[in-house]
C-alpha cells in the first residue's frame, strides 16, 4: 500500500495542542505539503451526528459503554471515509485527538481499562498513527489555562480524574516510544512549534514527502 | 444476584417471530407473569436515536464497521437501561431480536466474522439470554411470506446473503444447544405457540417464577 504520514496530537485541554495543529497547518500551506487536517470527535457528517447523540447525554441515562461504542463508531467512520483514503493517496493526515484520547479519558480516566483499547482496535483496524505528539502539562496547570467558560465544565470532573488521564498518557508514551514524542507544554509556543516542526520534517523526509 | 429469565426470539423476517412474541405477551398477561417485552434495534430513547443514524445510511457513506459499532452502542444502552435492571428485579425479559441477530446478519451475512461477536461481548457484558427461540424457515420461504412492500427491501440483498444468515443461525444453534430451541417455522402458528409455551413454562418453573 502506498502510504502517506499519519500524525496525531494528544494532551489535555488547555495544553495548547490546537494552536500547534494550526501552526502545522500554516507550515504545510507555506511549503505546499499535501495535508488533510481533521479532528475528533467528529471529522465526518455521520461522526457529527453521532457526536450530537453523545452530547445529548445530559438529557438521558447514557451508559459509559454506550458512549465508548459511539465514539468508536464515529472513529470507524472517520478512518474509513477520510483518514485511510487520504493516506492511501500519499497525503499527510494531521488529526487533533484520536484513539489515544479514548484510551486516556475513558480507559484510564474512567477506569474502563483494556476494553477501550480493544473496542478501538475494531474501529481503527490497522490505521495507527506514525507519529503522536503528546503535549504534556500537569492537570493543575491545564486547568489554569483554559477559558473561564470551559473551566466550569472541567470542574465537574474531579481533579483525580484528570490525574488519571495524565498518568495514562505518560504510560502510553512510555509503552510506545517509537510513536510518541512528548512535548513539554510549559514551554513557550515558539519553542514547541520549533520542536514539532523539526520532528515532522524528519518524518516527512524519511517518507520522501519533502 | 437475584435474576429473572431472559428470553430472545431470533430468525429471518417473515418467520412469524413477532406473532409468537405477541402470543407470549398475551400468555404472560393472562397468567400475571411479570414480563418486560422489548425489541431490537431500539428499545430505549437513545437506542432509537442511534437507529435513526443507522437508517440515514442511504444518505451517506456509512461503513460496515461504523454500523456494527452503532448497533452495539444501542444494545449496550438497552442492556444497561432496560434489560439488566428488569432481570435484577426478577422479571422475565422477552426481546424480539438481540445479539444473535448481529452475529447472523453482520457476522455471517456480511462476512464480518468473529469481530461482530467480540464487539458485542463488550456491549452485553454477561447479559446472555437464558433461552433463545430460533424460528427457522428456508430463505426462499421467508421471502414469499413477507409483505409486498418489505419484499422490495429484501430483494436488494441477494438470496446468497440470506442463505449465509440462515446457515449462520443453524451453526449458532448447534454450538449452544443448551440455550437455543429451534422451532420449525413451516408449522402452523398454533403448533408453534404450543411448543414455545411448553418450553417457557418449563424454564419458568425451573426458576420458581410460576
Amino acid at each position: 500500500m502506498e502510504r502517506g504520514l499519519f500524525i496525531t496530537f494528544e494532551g489535555p485541554d488547555g495544553s495548547g495542542k490546537s494552536t500547534q495543529v494550526e501552526y502545522l497547518r500554516e507550515y504545510f500551506a507555506e511549503k505546499g505539503i499535501p495535508g488533510v487536517f481533521t479532528r475528533e470527535p467528529g471529522g465526518t457528517e455521520i461522526g457529527e451526528k453521532i457526536r450530537g447523540i453523545i452530547l445529548d447525554r445530559h438529557n438521558a441515562e447514557m451508559g459509559d459503554m454506550t458512549e465508548a461504542l459511539l465514539y468508536a463508531a464515529s472513529r470507524a467512520q472517520h478512518v474509513e471515509e477520510k483518514i485511510r483514503p487520504a493516506l492511501e493517496q500519499g497525503m499527510v493526515v494531521v488529526c487533533d485527538r484520536y484513539v489515544d484520547s479514548s484510551v486516556a479519558y475513558q480507559g484510564y480516566g474512567r477506569n474502563m481499562g483494556e476494553q477501550i483499547r480493544e473496542i478501538n482496535r475494531y474501529a481503527i483496524q490497522d490505521c495507527v498513527p506514525d507519529l503522536t505528539f503528546l503535549i504534556e502539562i500537569d492537570p493543575r496547570e491545564g486547568r489554569k489555562r483554559i477559558q473561564a467558560g470551559d473551566r466550569d465544565r472541567m470542574e465537574k470532573q474531579a481533579l483525580a480524574f484528570h490525574r488519571r488521564v495524565y498518568r495514562g498518557y505518560q504510560q502510553m508514551a512510555a509503552l510506545e516510544p517509537q510513536r510518541f514524542v512528548v512535548i513539554d507544554g510549559t514551554q513557550d509556543r515558539e519553542t514547541m512549534r520549533r520542536q514539532i516542526r523539526e520532528t515532522v520534517d524528519k518524518a516527512l523526509s524519511q517518507r520522501n514527502i519533502i
